[in-house]
């Protein structure tokens, strides 16, 4: 349960080697500086013996001024356990483009959800598609609308022309909502975890193009969807999210299309509730979601 | 599974005592008369010895005219079965009318489902609300939005007023999409099986208000939404759809009510479709949902 | 709804090329020899455009003897619409015969549904493993077992001597209860759509060995298991049912096979008590499941 | 996710008025004592400013030996944050008495999970009932089995001879698997949160008698179960897990019970591998579930 908040706080995200002492020494650290923790969880791969850890923690009474708490948590306690960490602040604006095909339903979702406020560090200032039909419906809401229609030919370029739009807007987080082109390995690097995907259908099963038609013709009794982040292999990055539904020998393709829209729906935005929360770490090609 | 339709078709919903040969009379009327099945289900409540039946079929080579196929199943069909019965066509427009308060999600979820196409019979002239919050909103689609503040004195002349427009304008569909007020008897009585509520719990727990509230005092690790016809016992209608979601002892009352909200919208779209299919049929106060 | 039976009933289970009154024709010939139809569904896959039928009668009063049933609806109905169907009766009892290797869970769970009466018309008169581990709980239940090791060498001799005690014991389904061992295609084709087998994946996702490894390798979310006939291709035979649980981070892969078998055991036991009730009709690679 | 012991370990559960430094204590006095932590977990109710906290160390290294643990535990840190703990060791066995009464298949299911191994800790000296039913299936696994016909006037003296038993086998957990007697306060107070029921119905929906029959004559399209410590009030003790399930107009009273048997099955079980794991910790009327 995380504490309403009635200042700004700080958040860690930690992994490193499981050792000893970890946990007393970062929330000693916070505690000694007069630091209240309103949120701390931990987690052990005992696989792989991998230590991984969220805490967040008040910055009012804070001792160490907050620009310079990455440097004094690296001296004091990082290096002693060769922790590779990400620091993050309660106020920071996340600014989220979200990138659309001609299904428009996420992107629906995705702009009910930021409308009624449900998303307080989020800032949507463009929508980029490969089809102009979303369009007008980004004007209503007031919010940049790109077109860039995509081909085997200009792909290279187009994309080049969306990184350069994206870093203009400074854009921290790409979501592709039902954005059905593949994106490439140069435009991937540039947003190391920082893409997410809805795919429709409960990974591994049925990538790639085409799920509900796969599944109504392997006949399965569920049919799920997965929010993952996007790495150079298609529909194989680190799983963020996924649910699924029932479905029968009664549901056609296109039942199953509807019902499966909800799911896209619920599990892409639980997806960025989570990465807009820092509560997600990936590592390797899995995900804590703390 | 419906077939998608290339033409206009039929719809009976039909309940009686149970009999011997119902099924049969039925389906034989349609097809002697070249009606196309596309979708039959029939159903038996043996506590009650009730017959259910929801017959749909292609009006393209059907004999019978349109405007005569009630009187001609009535004479040869109803009367011997002493039949209660409802015939739909799939092409009638049904008027949506949405009452909301403050709360705005299941009015967003609905106007996204709308704009994206996913109740091609649906038509939503109009929204009123006890609260001026989303008047914006509604005009950005383009609907005509009233404003009907409420209060303990006004509240019957209010409704009255409501009453008046929601018949000006057709209206044969209320759903209250998060309406914060309970309507009256009178008003239920012009919309019989007409108005369709979400109510943010599991009924029959939690009826009232409050019900995350509670859900959290009374510590149930799994929460959930129920959409129901309204009747003049509050919150105890004929259910439609249910839904739930888990939550643990690390979900503050705020995380229910955001997990919540996802359900609200969900189990009230369900509803709403079931509904606009002519899928629902009310008894007592129960659901048969085809 | 399936009504209580006073008396002994008949089951059709019908498919066929979709054409008009399939259902009218069907319905009358119970109807006009007195048969009181206790359950019936249709469905149609408009996509192959086949008719599925599954109807129950009572017996009681009807008109035609038992034991021409078959060969009546065969000249009346059948061939008019060159139907495939199968005729059972209620108070058949049937076979089953549990393969099982080291893991017992779902072979006491099979026992303890079986011992409080849960499956009615179901008889277990033996149980076969590769392994004697299991042999002394069978015994407590007095029911017989063999032990059939099985090695690369003698792996056909072992199938064939399985195969005459199965006839022997008059067998006719086999539940392949965490049963370790391809079975051959000659064994298959002894017992067509009558094997089932329970796989602790959510398939098509992660067939063959060590599925929980592989969920926990890929980090999957949610976690499953499958119940299908089985074919002579591995795990992909037509799926009767499907569950899941929720899984994160924080279930090591020994967590993942504690929650996975309560999914093999439920999963497994919907799937027998479907075939005992004669509610599954399996054609090409699917199910239609009444 | 809780590391495979290589040796016995100790588990501590704590709660008390939150504060800072606690986790910081609790984790130093394990480290700086070389104990091994192989699970932590911690949360806060912000609603009533409770801290909670289930650590587990291994205790090979540890310097403080095993019986002197509690001792130093709470004079160097239990006392300064004025904590209410208990402390436990992986190796003590668990003796569980099953309560039973005509329907057996709690019982069942509970057996087949301690014959397969699932309860590493747990002991299950006797089987008590309020009929005799049950005892050849007891008697078949070599249980102890007494039967203690209930009646309104002898119950009293009924429940003090089991309690006499109780304590004769050192009973440190009761389950009541479907046992259809209400026990009295006398004897609730013997067993603190140590007495876990299962109730088939998704409290606080459907209290007390005949839950199934209530679901069904509501209407309700998903129902459940819920397993709970025993208080002095019916159906309302803190809920340990609920699992639900669909159901629709086909699902006759008889189908809810069937179905519910398998949610009764799994949602007790569940809460009893938590409370012999030591996860559960009951406070006021709710749990946390480590």
């Amino acid at each position: 349960m995380a504490k309403d908040k009635n200042s700004e706080s700080a958040i860690l995200l930690i992994h490193c080697e499981d050792k000893r002492g970890i946990v007393a020494s970062v929330s000693e650290f916070i505690n000694k500086n007069d630091g209240n923790i309103i949120f701390l969880d931990q987690h052990v791969d005992y696989e792989k013996n991998i230590f991984f850890m969220r805490v967040e923690w008040e910055l009012s009474d804070f001792r160490i001024p907050k620009e310079k708490i990455g440097e004094y948590f690296q001296i004091l306690i990082g290096n002693n356990f060769n922790m590779k960490w990400d620091l993050h602040f309660s106020d920071e604006k996340i600014k989220m483009a979200i990138f659309v095909s001609k299904q428009p339903h996420c992107l629906y979702d995705i702009l009910s959800r930021y409308s009624s406020g449900e998303w307080k560090n989020a800032e949507i200032p463009l929508i980029i598609s490969n089809h102009p039909d979303t369009g007008d419906f980004a004007r209503k809401y007031g919010i940049d609308f790109h077109h860039f229609p995509v081909s085997a030919e200009n792909k290279i370029q187009q994309e080049k022309a969306e990184l350069n739009i994206l870093k203009e807007y400074g854009v921290n987080l790409v979501v592709l909502a039902r954005y059905m082109q593949v994106v490439s390995a140069d435009f991937i690097n540039e947003f190391q975890n920082k893409i997410i995907n809805i795919h429709h259908s409960f990974l591994p099963a049925f990538p790639g193009a085409k799920p509900y038609h796969s599944a109504y013709e392997r006949g399965v009794k569920i049919i799920g969807a997965t929010s993952h982040y996007v790495t150079s292999e298609l529909d194989a990055g680190p799983i963020i999210e996924q649910d699924v539904c029932r479905v029968s020998h009664k549901d056609s393709i296109k039942d199953m299309v509807r019902k499966g829209r909800d799911l896209e729906n619920v599990v892409l935005s639980r997806a960025i509730w989570a990465h807009l929360n820092r509560k997600v770490l990936a590592y390797e090609n899995r995900t804590v979601v703390f």
